[in-house]
């Protein structure tokens, strides 16, 4: 057989050969520095069969990040065996420990365990001692093919592997990794021995899981570590986590007094304390004067709906996970809306439209209600009760793509003046091969057609990936990433023909015939409670002025600026911005240290000189310190601070 | 025995005597033009034995308004009397029809039947002409007592009677009233003489009524009539009927495309139209105005909470008829929310709080969801889910006067922005007799005396109710009467201390001890949806500019202008003012017609000569009629209109 090699030369090699034995027939150098391959693009090991005629490459030790996956999966072996020799050091046989799956995941590995006494947090150190020890042991990790018989003679021990193995088909061999006394079933692929594996790694946590995800299966303990080929990569990875836990908006909306949830009002429904309320309005303020401006028209509907409007819609046979149960109303059942496009549609169809009139643009902050399992609630980013910057447009056929770009004009608009630049869109488009799909031939390849070329007329990255629309037309995700990296999927626009045929609406077309309108889902920031949870990890907390709960602290330097200090605040308020005064008892340096703790972006120190001349001392909060100014006539300071407010700067 | 005349003069009389002898007796003239009498200050009639002692007036033809009840009470006989003749009429015996009750109402009297073939509003002239008829016969309306027997025998065909005359007790005598042929069970009183009655009546309208409102009992058919001193007063109300009908806020609601009502959405539930949401909007943000300025501070909180919430607070048992069915998640119960102040008080209570924190005044537009039954729905003025313009005011006890005062001031000053000068104030006390109340006597006497001195200091007309108070503290209402007279129970300003001990919170007072904050809940408007409906019918859809959900019509003259006409729609959009362009193929006279239809309070006229300097027409909608003005700078209108919708005049 032959395989082929990155500059395009063709390698004769024996049947059965690996990807070693490729590297060791180029030269003894490269076999010794490999460390993984590459089978027609594909991540795999030294030690798996090639197949005739593949395309390989091989990884060596000079890029070994390349091969992170491989190493992480490793890792997650020598976890594993470690985990066997920390409990034989306790006295316990190798068959008191049992495993479940152990694989790579994003940024580290983990592995499941039923374990003979729980591990703690405080065996971490012991455990990744052992691990780093089997690194020095520099054991051979070898590939060997079993029959089904001996492999579960190997592990009769071992409840979870019999299963496993049990499940294998008989006729095909099991593959077994190897490395000094340790032996586990695994398809790979590995590293070729421990000493080659990184030791920047850590153990980070451990859980509870169920074994093969099923409430009806033991619980087993799993544990998480991160892995990557070089400790600064690590150490960078730990300070963003750091970083994130700072951010955590569940953290910092409890010190800046943002929301709060409350068990006895019930869960995953937040409360919206003051600071959060001025944050949450301040950001509809925002879109509503966009959407005024783009002729857009509000709307206000019912948090409820008859049950025949969601079986109309579709939403109560479709979404039944997600529906709350039923309210019974005399002979009719109600439910709270999960959605608000049944409603708008039905404001679409109470009076007659004409091709004249559309588009119609219906817009609403909509509170909807999804039932979500109680395990799965996180602050403000996953919750039961949530308020959409939800949109529904009407449009003909002909004013998709316009409507569709204004949509898209909009949303970059609304991230960028968040500092949201790193966006990318993917457009969803059918599934050629599918028949789960409403809406015409015709309609469907005027849609995408219309919707790659808008996406591509606001020259931002995106992908295309077909079999992703929705089934009742094409859509359009928007993935933003955070100051720290983090990607966020925010909100979707979807295109439409299904609501308006279910409930039957249509236009009068300038023929005098009537014709069904496309209808466009819109949300630029997805949900208000979820984009301010990532607004607050995104800015840790340092909200810019016009969205900052709390504007402007005014500092008095002694209790007989209070008056003075008490004047401008007023001053400031009546112009309708966000000002206190910190009158305390306190010295003006715990004031001062207060006010930055509270991430008030502006604070003014008023004292003797400020007081007799109508100034101000400024000190401001910038990205990476305080900026301070001195002697500030107040009237110019109000009329700049109102004018960064009104602009949003 | 003797009574007592107007002037104090003492008349004596035999035992037993009536009103009429007493006339009688003062002069034979009087006894002719009597009509009514008033002992101890209630209305009665003439036949109707006195008691001794009594201060007695006699009240004349020349003042039979003041009698207004015995009229109306008596022409609901005289109703009584030509139904029976008209089915007669019909051929049907006397005992074919049988009567429910029949009392004065307000403005006039109803007459309850069970006919042997329904009675239609066709059939009105024919039984007013009967009516007349019968006042013009002049017969004698007399008063007589029989015993139960005869009672029960006289009225034996009709079950109705027999069941009242069954429940009274036997000993007692039972009043029947004649005239003519007509004898009724009735306890009175009465018009001397059916030619004493005026003619001023009409029969209005039939519905249907269950026997004793009881929906288990036989439907009855009931007839409506107002009745008044004079034609004159007849007139001024129908017409002021008309003037309701013209004002209805279902019929402008529709024409205004303000809101609509749809069963598949769901009964009693609105959905807001644009129209409408912008009125709204405008409303709350003229209060969100007030309230920052007052220092208030904005929540959001969840439209359903845990069922444990209102078992805590009291609803659950309290309310049960208006709270809907419980949602079942999990191992929970929630509940549509039917008030915001639980979820205020666990927001209060979600950190510690010190005296110097106090008040805490939190503010929802909280959309709420109370049970009615269907047949009470209407409009906007009684549905089922509403917004209230609520907030919640936790203070201490010596801040209650002030904080009272506070919210005394917001109402009236938004009242009055409305132009609801006539506004007067219920302040509802404890019943001292009653032990239902929670609280100190002495919280309860400080509350009530601080409510009654700062209701007092606003100098508006108030009426002290004792027994009116809620169960947890006094309150206080407001009552406004419209353009036409008609009088509206708005919000309501209430003291509670049962809520604070309910739900255990408390703030740490400058003695470092716990006490309990008092709340007050307030709302000026009460809810949006039925501020709106009252709003609509006060302005009859002419709304202010500020208010008017399409502000400004721009009306080209002909096609050439449309250009200049969308430049100036555009400025004026931009500038945040609600402009559209009438550019249709019309003529301008009726572009015009359409905008005055509309009630779009301002229009703009332009053609060649407003083109060519930057001018307008105006004309405006004023109270009386249109106001015009020609050559008008568009800069300084853009200006002006900008500055009145700013002040909100």
């Amino acid at each position: 057989m032959h395989v082929i090699l990155p500059d395009g030369k063709q390698l004769e090699l024996p049947r059965g050969a690996t990807a070693l034995d490729a590297a060791k027939a180029i030269g003894p150098r490269l076999a010794q520095d490999a460390l993984a391959a590459t089978v027609g693009g594909t991540l795999t090991d030294l030690m798996t069969p090639l197949p005739d005629g593949a395309a390989i490459g091989i990884i060596t030790k000079k890029k070994p990040e390349d091969a992170a996956p491989l190493f992480r999966h490793s890792l997650g072996h020598a976890l594993s065996q470690a985990v066997g020799e920390f409990y034989a050091g306790k006295g316990y046989p190798a068959t008191a420990v049992k495993r479940g799956v152990g694989p790579a995941i994003e940024n580290g590995f983990y592995q499941d365990f039923d374990l003979p006494e729980p591990l703690s947090e405080e065996d971490f150190p012991a455990i990744e001692a052992l691990m780093r020890e089997i690194i020095g042991r520099n054991l051979d990790i070898t590939r060997a093919d079993v029959g089904k018989a001996a492999a579960l003679q190997q592990f009769s021990y071992d409840p979870y592997k019999v299963e496993l193995i049990t499940a294998l088909p008989d006729d095909e061999p099991i593959t077994f990794y190897t490395q000094g006394d340790y032996v586990d079933l695994c398809r790979g692929p590995h590293f070729p021995r421990t000493g080659a594996l990184p030791t920047a790694f850590k153990l980070m946590s451990t859980s509870s899981a169920y074994w093969r995800g099923d409430a009806n299966n033991p619980t087993l303990q799993r544990v998480y570590g991160v892995a990557f080929a070089t400790q600064k990569e690590l150490d960078a990875y730990l300070e963003r986590l750091e970083e994130a836990k700072r951010r955590d908006h569940r953290r910092l909306g409890k010190e800046m007094e943002l929301f709060t949830i409350d068990p006895l009002v019930g869960k995953g429904l937040p409360l919206w304390l003051p600071n959060g309320t001025i944050l949450r309005e301040e950001l509809a303020a925002f879109l509503k004067e966009q959407q005024f401006a783009r002729r857009y028209q509000g709307v206000i509907t019912p948090n409820i709906g008859n049950l025949e409007l969601y079986k109309t819609s579709g939403h109560w046979q479709n979404y039944s996970d997600s529906n709350f149960s039923p309210i019974t109303v005399d002979d009719e059942q109600y439910m709270l809306k999960p959605m608000n496009c049944p409603h708008h549609v039905r404001i679409y169809a109470s009076k007659p439209r004409s091709y004249r009139d559309l588009p119609v643009r219906l817009a609403e902050f909509g509170t909807v209600y999804r039932y979500e399992q109680s395990g799965e609630l996180n602050g403000l980013t996953r919750v039961r009760g949530f308020t959409q910057d939800d949109a529904h447009i009407f449009c003909r056929p002909d004013q998709l793509k316009k409507e569709f770009l204004d949509v898209l004009d909009l949303t970059v608009l609304v991230l960028r003046t968040f500092g949201m630049t790193d966006v990318r869109f993917r457009v969803g488009t059918r599934d050629k091969g599918s028949d789960k799909y409403v809406g015409s031939d015709e309609n469907w390849e005027a849609a995408e057609r219309q919707i790659i070329e808008a996406v591509g007329e606001v020259g931002l990255p995106f992908t295309i990936e077909p079999g992703d629309a929705a089934f009742y037309g094409p859509k359009l995700d928007f993935v933003i990433k955070d100051v720290i990296g983090r990607e966020w999927q925010l909100g979707t626009i979807q295109v439409d023909y299904n609501l308006p045929e279910r409930f039957d609406i249509w236009y009068t077309g300038e023929d005098g015939a009537d014709h069904r309108p496309v209808m466009i889902h819109r949300a630029p920031f997805g949900s208000l409670e979820r984009f301010v949870g990532i607004l607050i990890e995104h800015y840790g907390g340092d909200f810019p002025l016009w969205l900052a709960p709390r504007q402007i602290a005014i500092v008095p330097i002694a209790d007989r600026h209070n008056d003075y200090a008490h004047a401008l605040e007023q001053e400031l308020r009546d112009a309708g911005l966000r000002a206190e005064v910190d009158d305390s008892s306190n010295r003006m340096n715990a004031k001062v240290r207060q006010a930055e703790l509270s991430k008030i972006p502006v604070m003014l120190i008023v004292g003797d000189a400020e007081q007799a001349a109508r100034q101000v001392s400024v000190r401001e909060r910038t990205g990476d310190g305080t900026k301070e100014r001195k002697a500030v006539g107040f009237d110019d300071l109000k009329a700049e601070l109102l004018k960064r407010y009104s602009e949003r700067s």
